[in-house]
């Protein structure tokens, strides 16, 4: 029998004898960014932008100049010319003059503010008439708006974005230094399980949880090592498991997690190592091992594809983060439910939803299913997790919906 | 002066008249599916799982055989033995016998039902004590209850996650067809450009356009083409704009959109193919421009990356995921404004916001900018789009929020 941990306890334990993976950085292009953790704060060592710029198309002016002035009775003012793109003015703006400056283009000494071309009129005579008050700062953005000099503009730990990319562009930041991905292996055991690529047998079954675990480790930033189906046989998984550990940070094996006669994944672990516990309260997922080999962790995950991912995204996902030291954001939602959940008799569950919206709100439509069916993730857009001393959901409950 | 659009106009322009981007699918390892969409249907043509299988490690039983049992009365049923993990078993049970199956095992011919190996008892005599009823199909999975025969699984256009990979690999499809990644060319205008990987000089700005239009090109499942810095001059421009068509399926050109004296995008697109519009009624991003080069579509964005990444979000990455007949599913959450938004005087807006949870709530913190801050970016996790008509919003107005 199992004696388990709630999914508090499993967490906490979790936290708190994690290997020590070593952090290792290494440069990476701006080109390949994305997804990738940012290993130290970046801070600008400029301001950004470097010059006072306009955001319009149109004439720099001193603001007082324009004051007052209106369509019947414009400020007529001296033309200084054209500031280029991309070039310093050479000259000044004073009370009694204005330039022509295009959108981004920088604001000569002397003007602060911008009168857009709509509002201006060239009389041909080197004047231009303003027709419209422009206050002072208006249109324009000034040198250090965005970014200013030593600012920490992204912090270690940031998952990197499209957004990102733009801060660190915009620094001229083209290189950057990032967490090495941590290398996690998967093997699946399981003597009735064969390779995807193999033909069926009646009584076998395809090895979901490599290509699932596989994929699932990519998307959380990590580098999979597929290391296949290993017989659920103790010195067969005992060969397996110390030949990968040399490769990996961190080991998955999933399936032969459970108590029956020939599971033997919780005994390797303690042959070899440390398991710090074998069962957590959930459903799906009851059968979680974790354990510790030399320094790297080890899990052992339900043989059901579901449990599996459940388990995969509720405490191997944070754990894989965490060794990145990587600041995870959740996309979750609310949602309100469309179907009553019955208790779930002292264990935490994760219930699969469908998400739509009706009537400009979120609906959450829970799909019941037997352990293990993995076309039940096939339909769900998300996961709710009823809490242990919940004694059940009600139609309409709000609930939080963590997307997948 | 721009004749505008209205957004919606926009989409239906966009929509009505973007090229009928040849589909052409390709074949692609499981192994690197994430992301890509599904060019047709896949239909199972096996039952997953193709047998029955138990769900528990215990004994296969006749239902009725266990009815009225107890820890004081066990029905005794005589012991046939154990199904091997993946072996067919080569007996069958009847209501005075019984099996051991392991979880995944299958379940031998006439039994229908699993007891728990905790509430059963091994007697010795070759007989096994059931100490608690099972009721008909209680702890089995049945042929075909993951998957049917024929059944459609997963659609044409479904945009694969970790969670698809599961049921692919379920049915044994190592090698799908995938949409052929659309290739969409990015060139930035502008004198005042330089990249990023170059020294900056006074009254120079950065190119940040390129290396986040790429990126957000990556992020909808296309591949981008970067084709760098165009000076802001027709000639170059169009020689530019030609080039790049004889290698991509849709162009974007950044900057040089609006309406100033050297402003060149427009008069380029004119001049090869056709405008549809020149403009859109939103802010920021109102110089915006689409039209069509032979058969292939093309887009004028702002310069400022703000405003060229709103725009992007909204009309070209729809765009792309249509043209590759993706489903796109756009990650959204209700919150709640932390601070009123003033009116915005006809035109749609897009606002950046920061979400934090709070007593169980997501709350949406407006971040005001000037236009064309990138800094703004790095601090958001979505935005809200407040529609034209929308005479402002009030704290603690719940509001949808596109997550970025």
């Amino acid at each position: 029998m199992l004696t388990v941990k709630t999914p508090q306890q499993a967490t906490q334990i979790i936290n708190e004898n994690i290997s020590s993976y070593e952090k290792i950085c290494e440069i990476v292009s701006i080109n390949n960014l994305l997804g990738r953790v940012l290993f130290c704060d970046i801070c600008s060592n400029e301001f950004v932008p470097d010059f006072d710029r306009s955001t319009v198309d149109g004439y720099a002016v001193v603001a007082s100049s324009t004051f007052g002035c209106s369509d019947s009775i414009p400020a007529i003012l001296d033309y200084k010319g054209e500031v280029e793109m991309g070039q310093e003015p050479d000259f000044e703006i004073d009370k009694s003059s204005c330039a022509y400056v295009p959108t981004g283009g920088q604001i000569p000494k002397g003007a602060n503010a911008m009168v857009m071309i709509e509002y201006a009129e060239d009389f041909g005579d080197n004047t231009r008439a303003m027709l419209k008050p422009s206050a002072p700062s208006q249109h324009i953005i000034f040198r250090g708006d965005d970014v200013k000099k030593d600012q920490i503009i992204l912090t270690a730990g940031t998952i990197l974005q499209t957004k990102d990319i733009g801060t660190l562009s915009a620094l001229g930041i083209s290189e950057v230094m990032v967490c090495k991905r941590p290398r996690v292996g998967v093997i699946s055991t399981g003597d009735e399980l064969i390779d995807i690529t193999q033909p069926l047998k009646k009584s076998q079954i395809r090895d979901v949880n490599t290509y699932v675990l596989c994929s699932a480790i990519e998307s959380a930033g990590c580098e999979p090592v597929k290391i296949g189906i290993v017989k659920d046989d103790f010195k067969a998984l005992q060969t397996a498991v110390q030949k990968s550990l040399k490769d990996c940070d961190v080991l998955l094996v999933s399936g032969g997690s459970s108590v029956g006669v020939k599971d033997a994944t919780a005994k390797v672990f303690e042959s070899l190592g440390e398991v710090y516990f074998h069962g957590i309260a959930i459903k799906p997922g009851k059968p979680t091992i974790f354990g510790k080999i030399g320094e790297k962790s080890v899990f052992g995950l339900p043989g059901h594809p579901l449990a599996s991912y459940f388990i995969f995204d509720l405490f191997i996902r944070p754990m894989l983060y965490k060794i990145q030291n990587a600041k995870e954001f959740r996309n979750s939602t609310v949602a309100k439910l469309t179907a009553p959940i019955p208790s779930n008799h002292g264990r935490q569950e994760c219930v699969p939803v469908r998400i739509f919206e009706q009537n400009e709100e979120f609906l959450a439509e829970p799909i019941f299913n037997k352990s293990g069916l993995i076309s039940v993730l096939a339909k769900a857009q998300g996961y709710i997790v009823i809490d242990r001393d919940c004694e059940g959901l009600s139609k309409d409950d709000l609930v939080t919906v963590t997307l997948l």
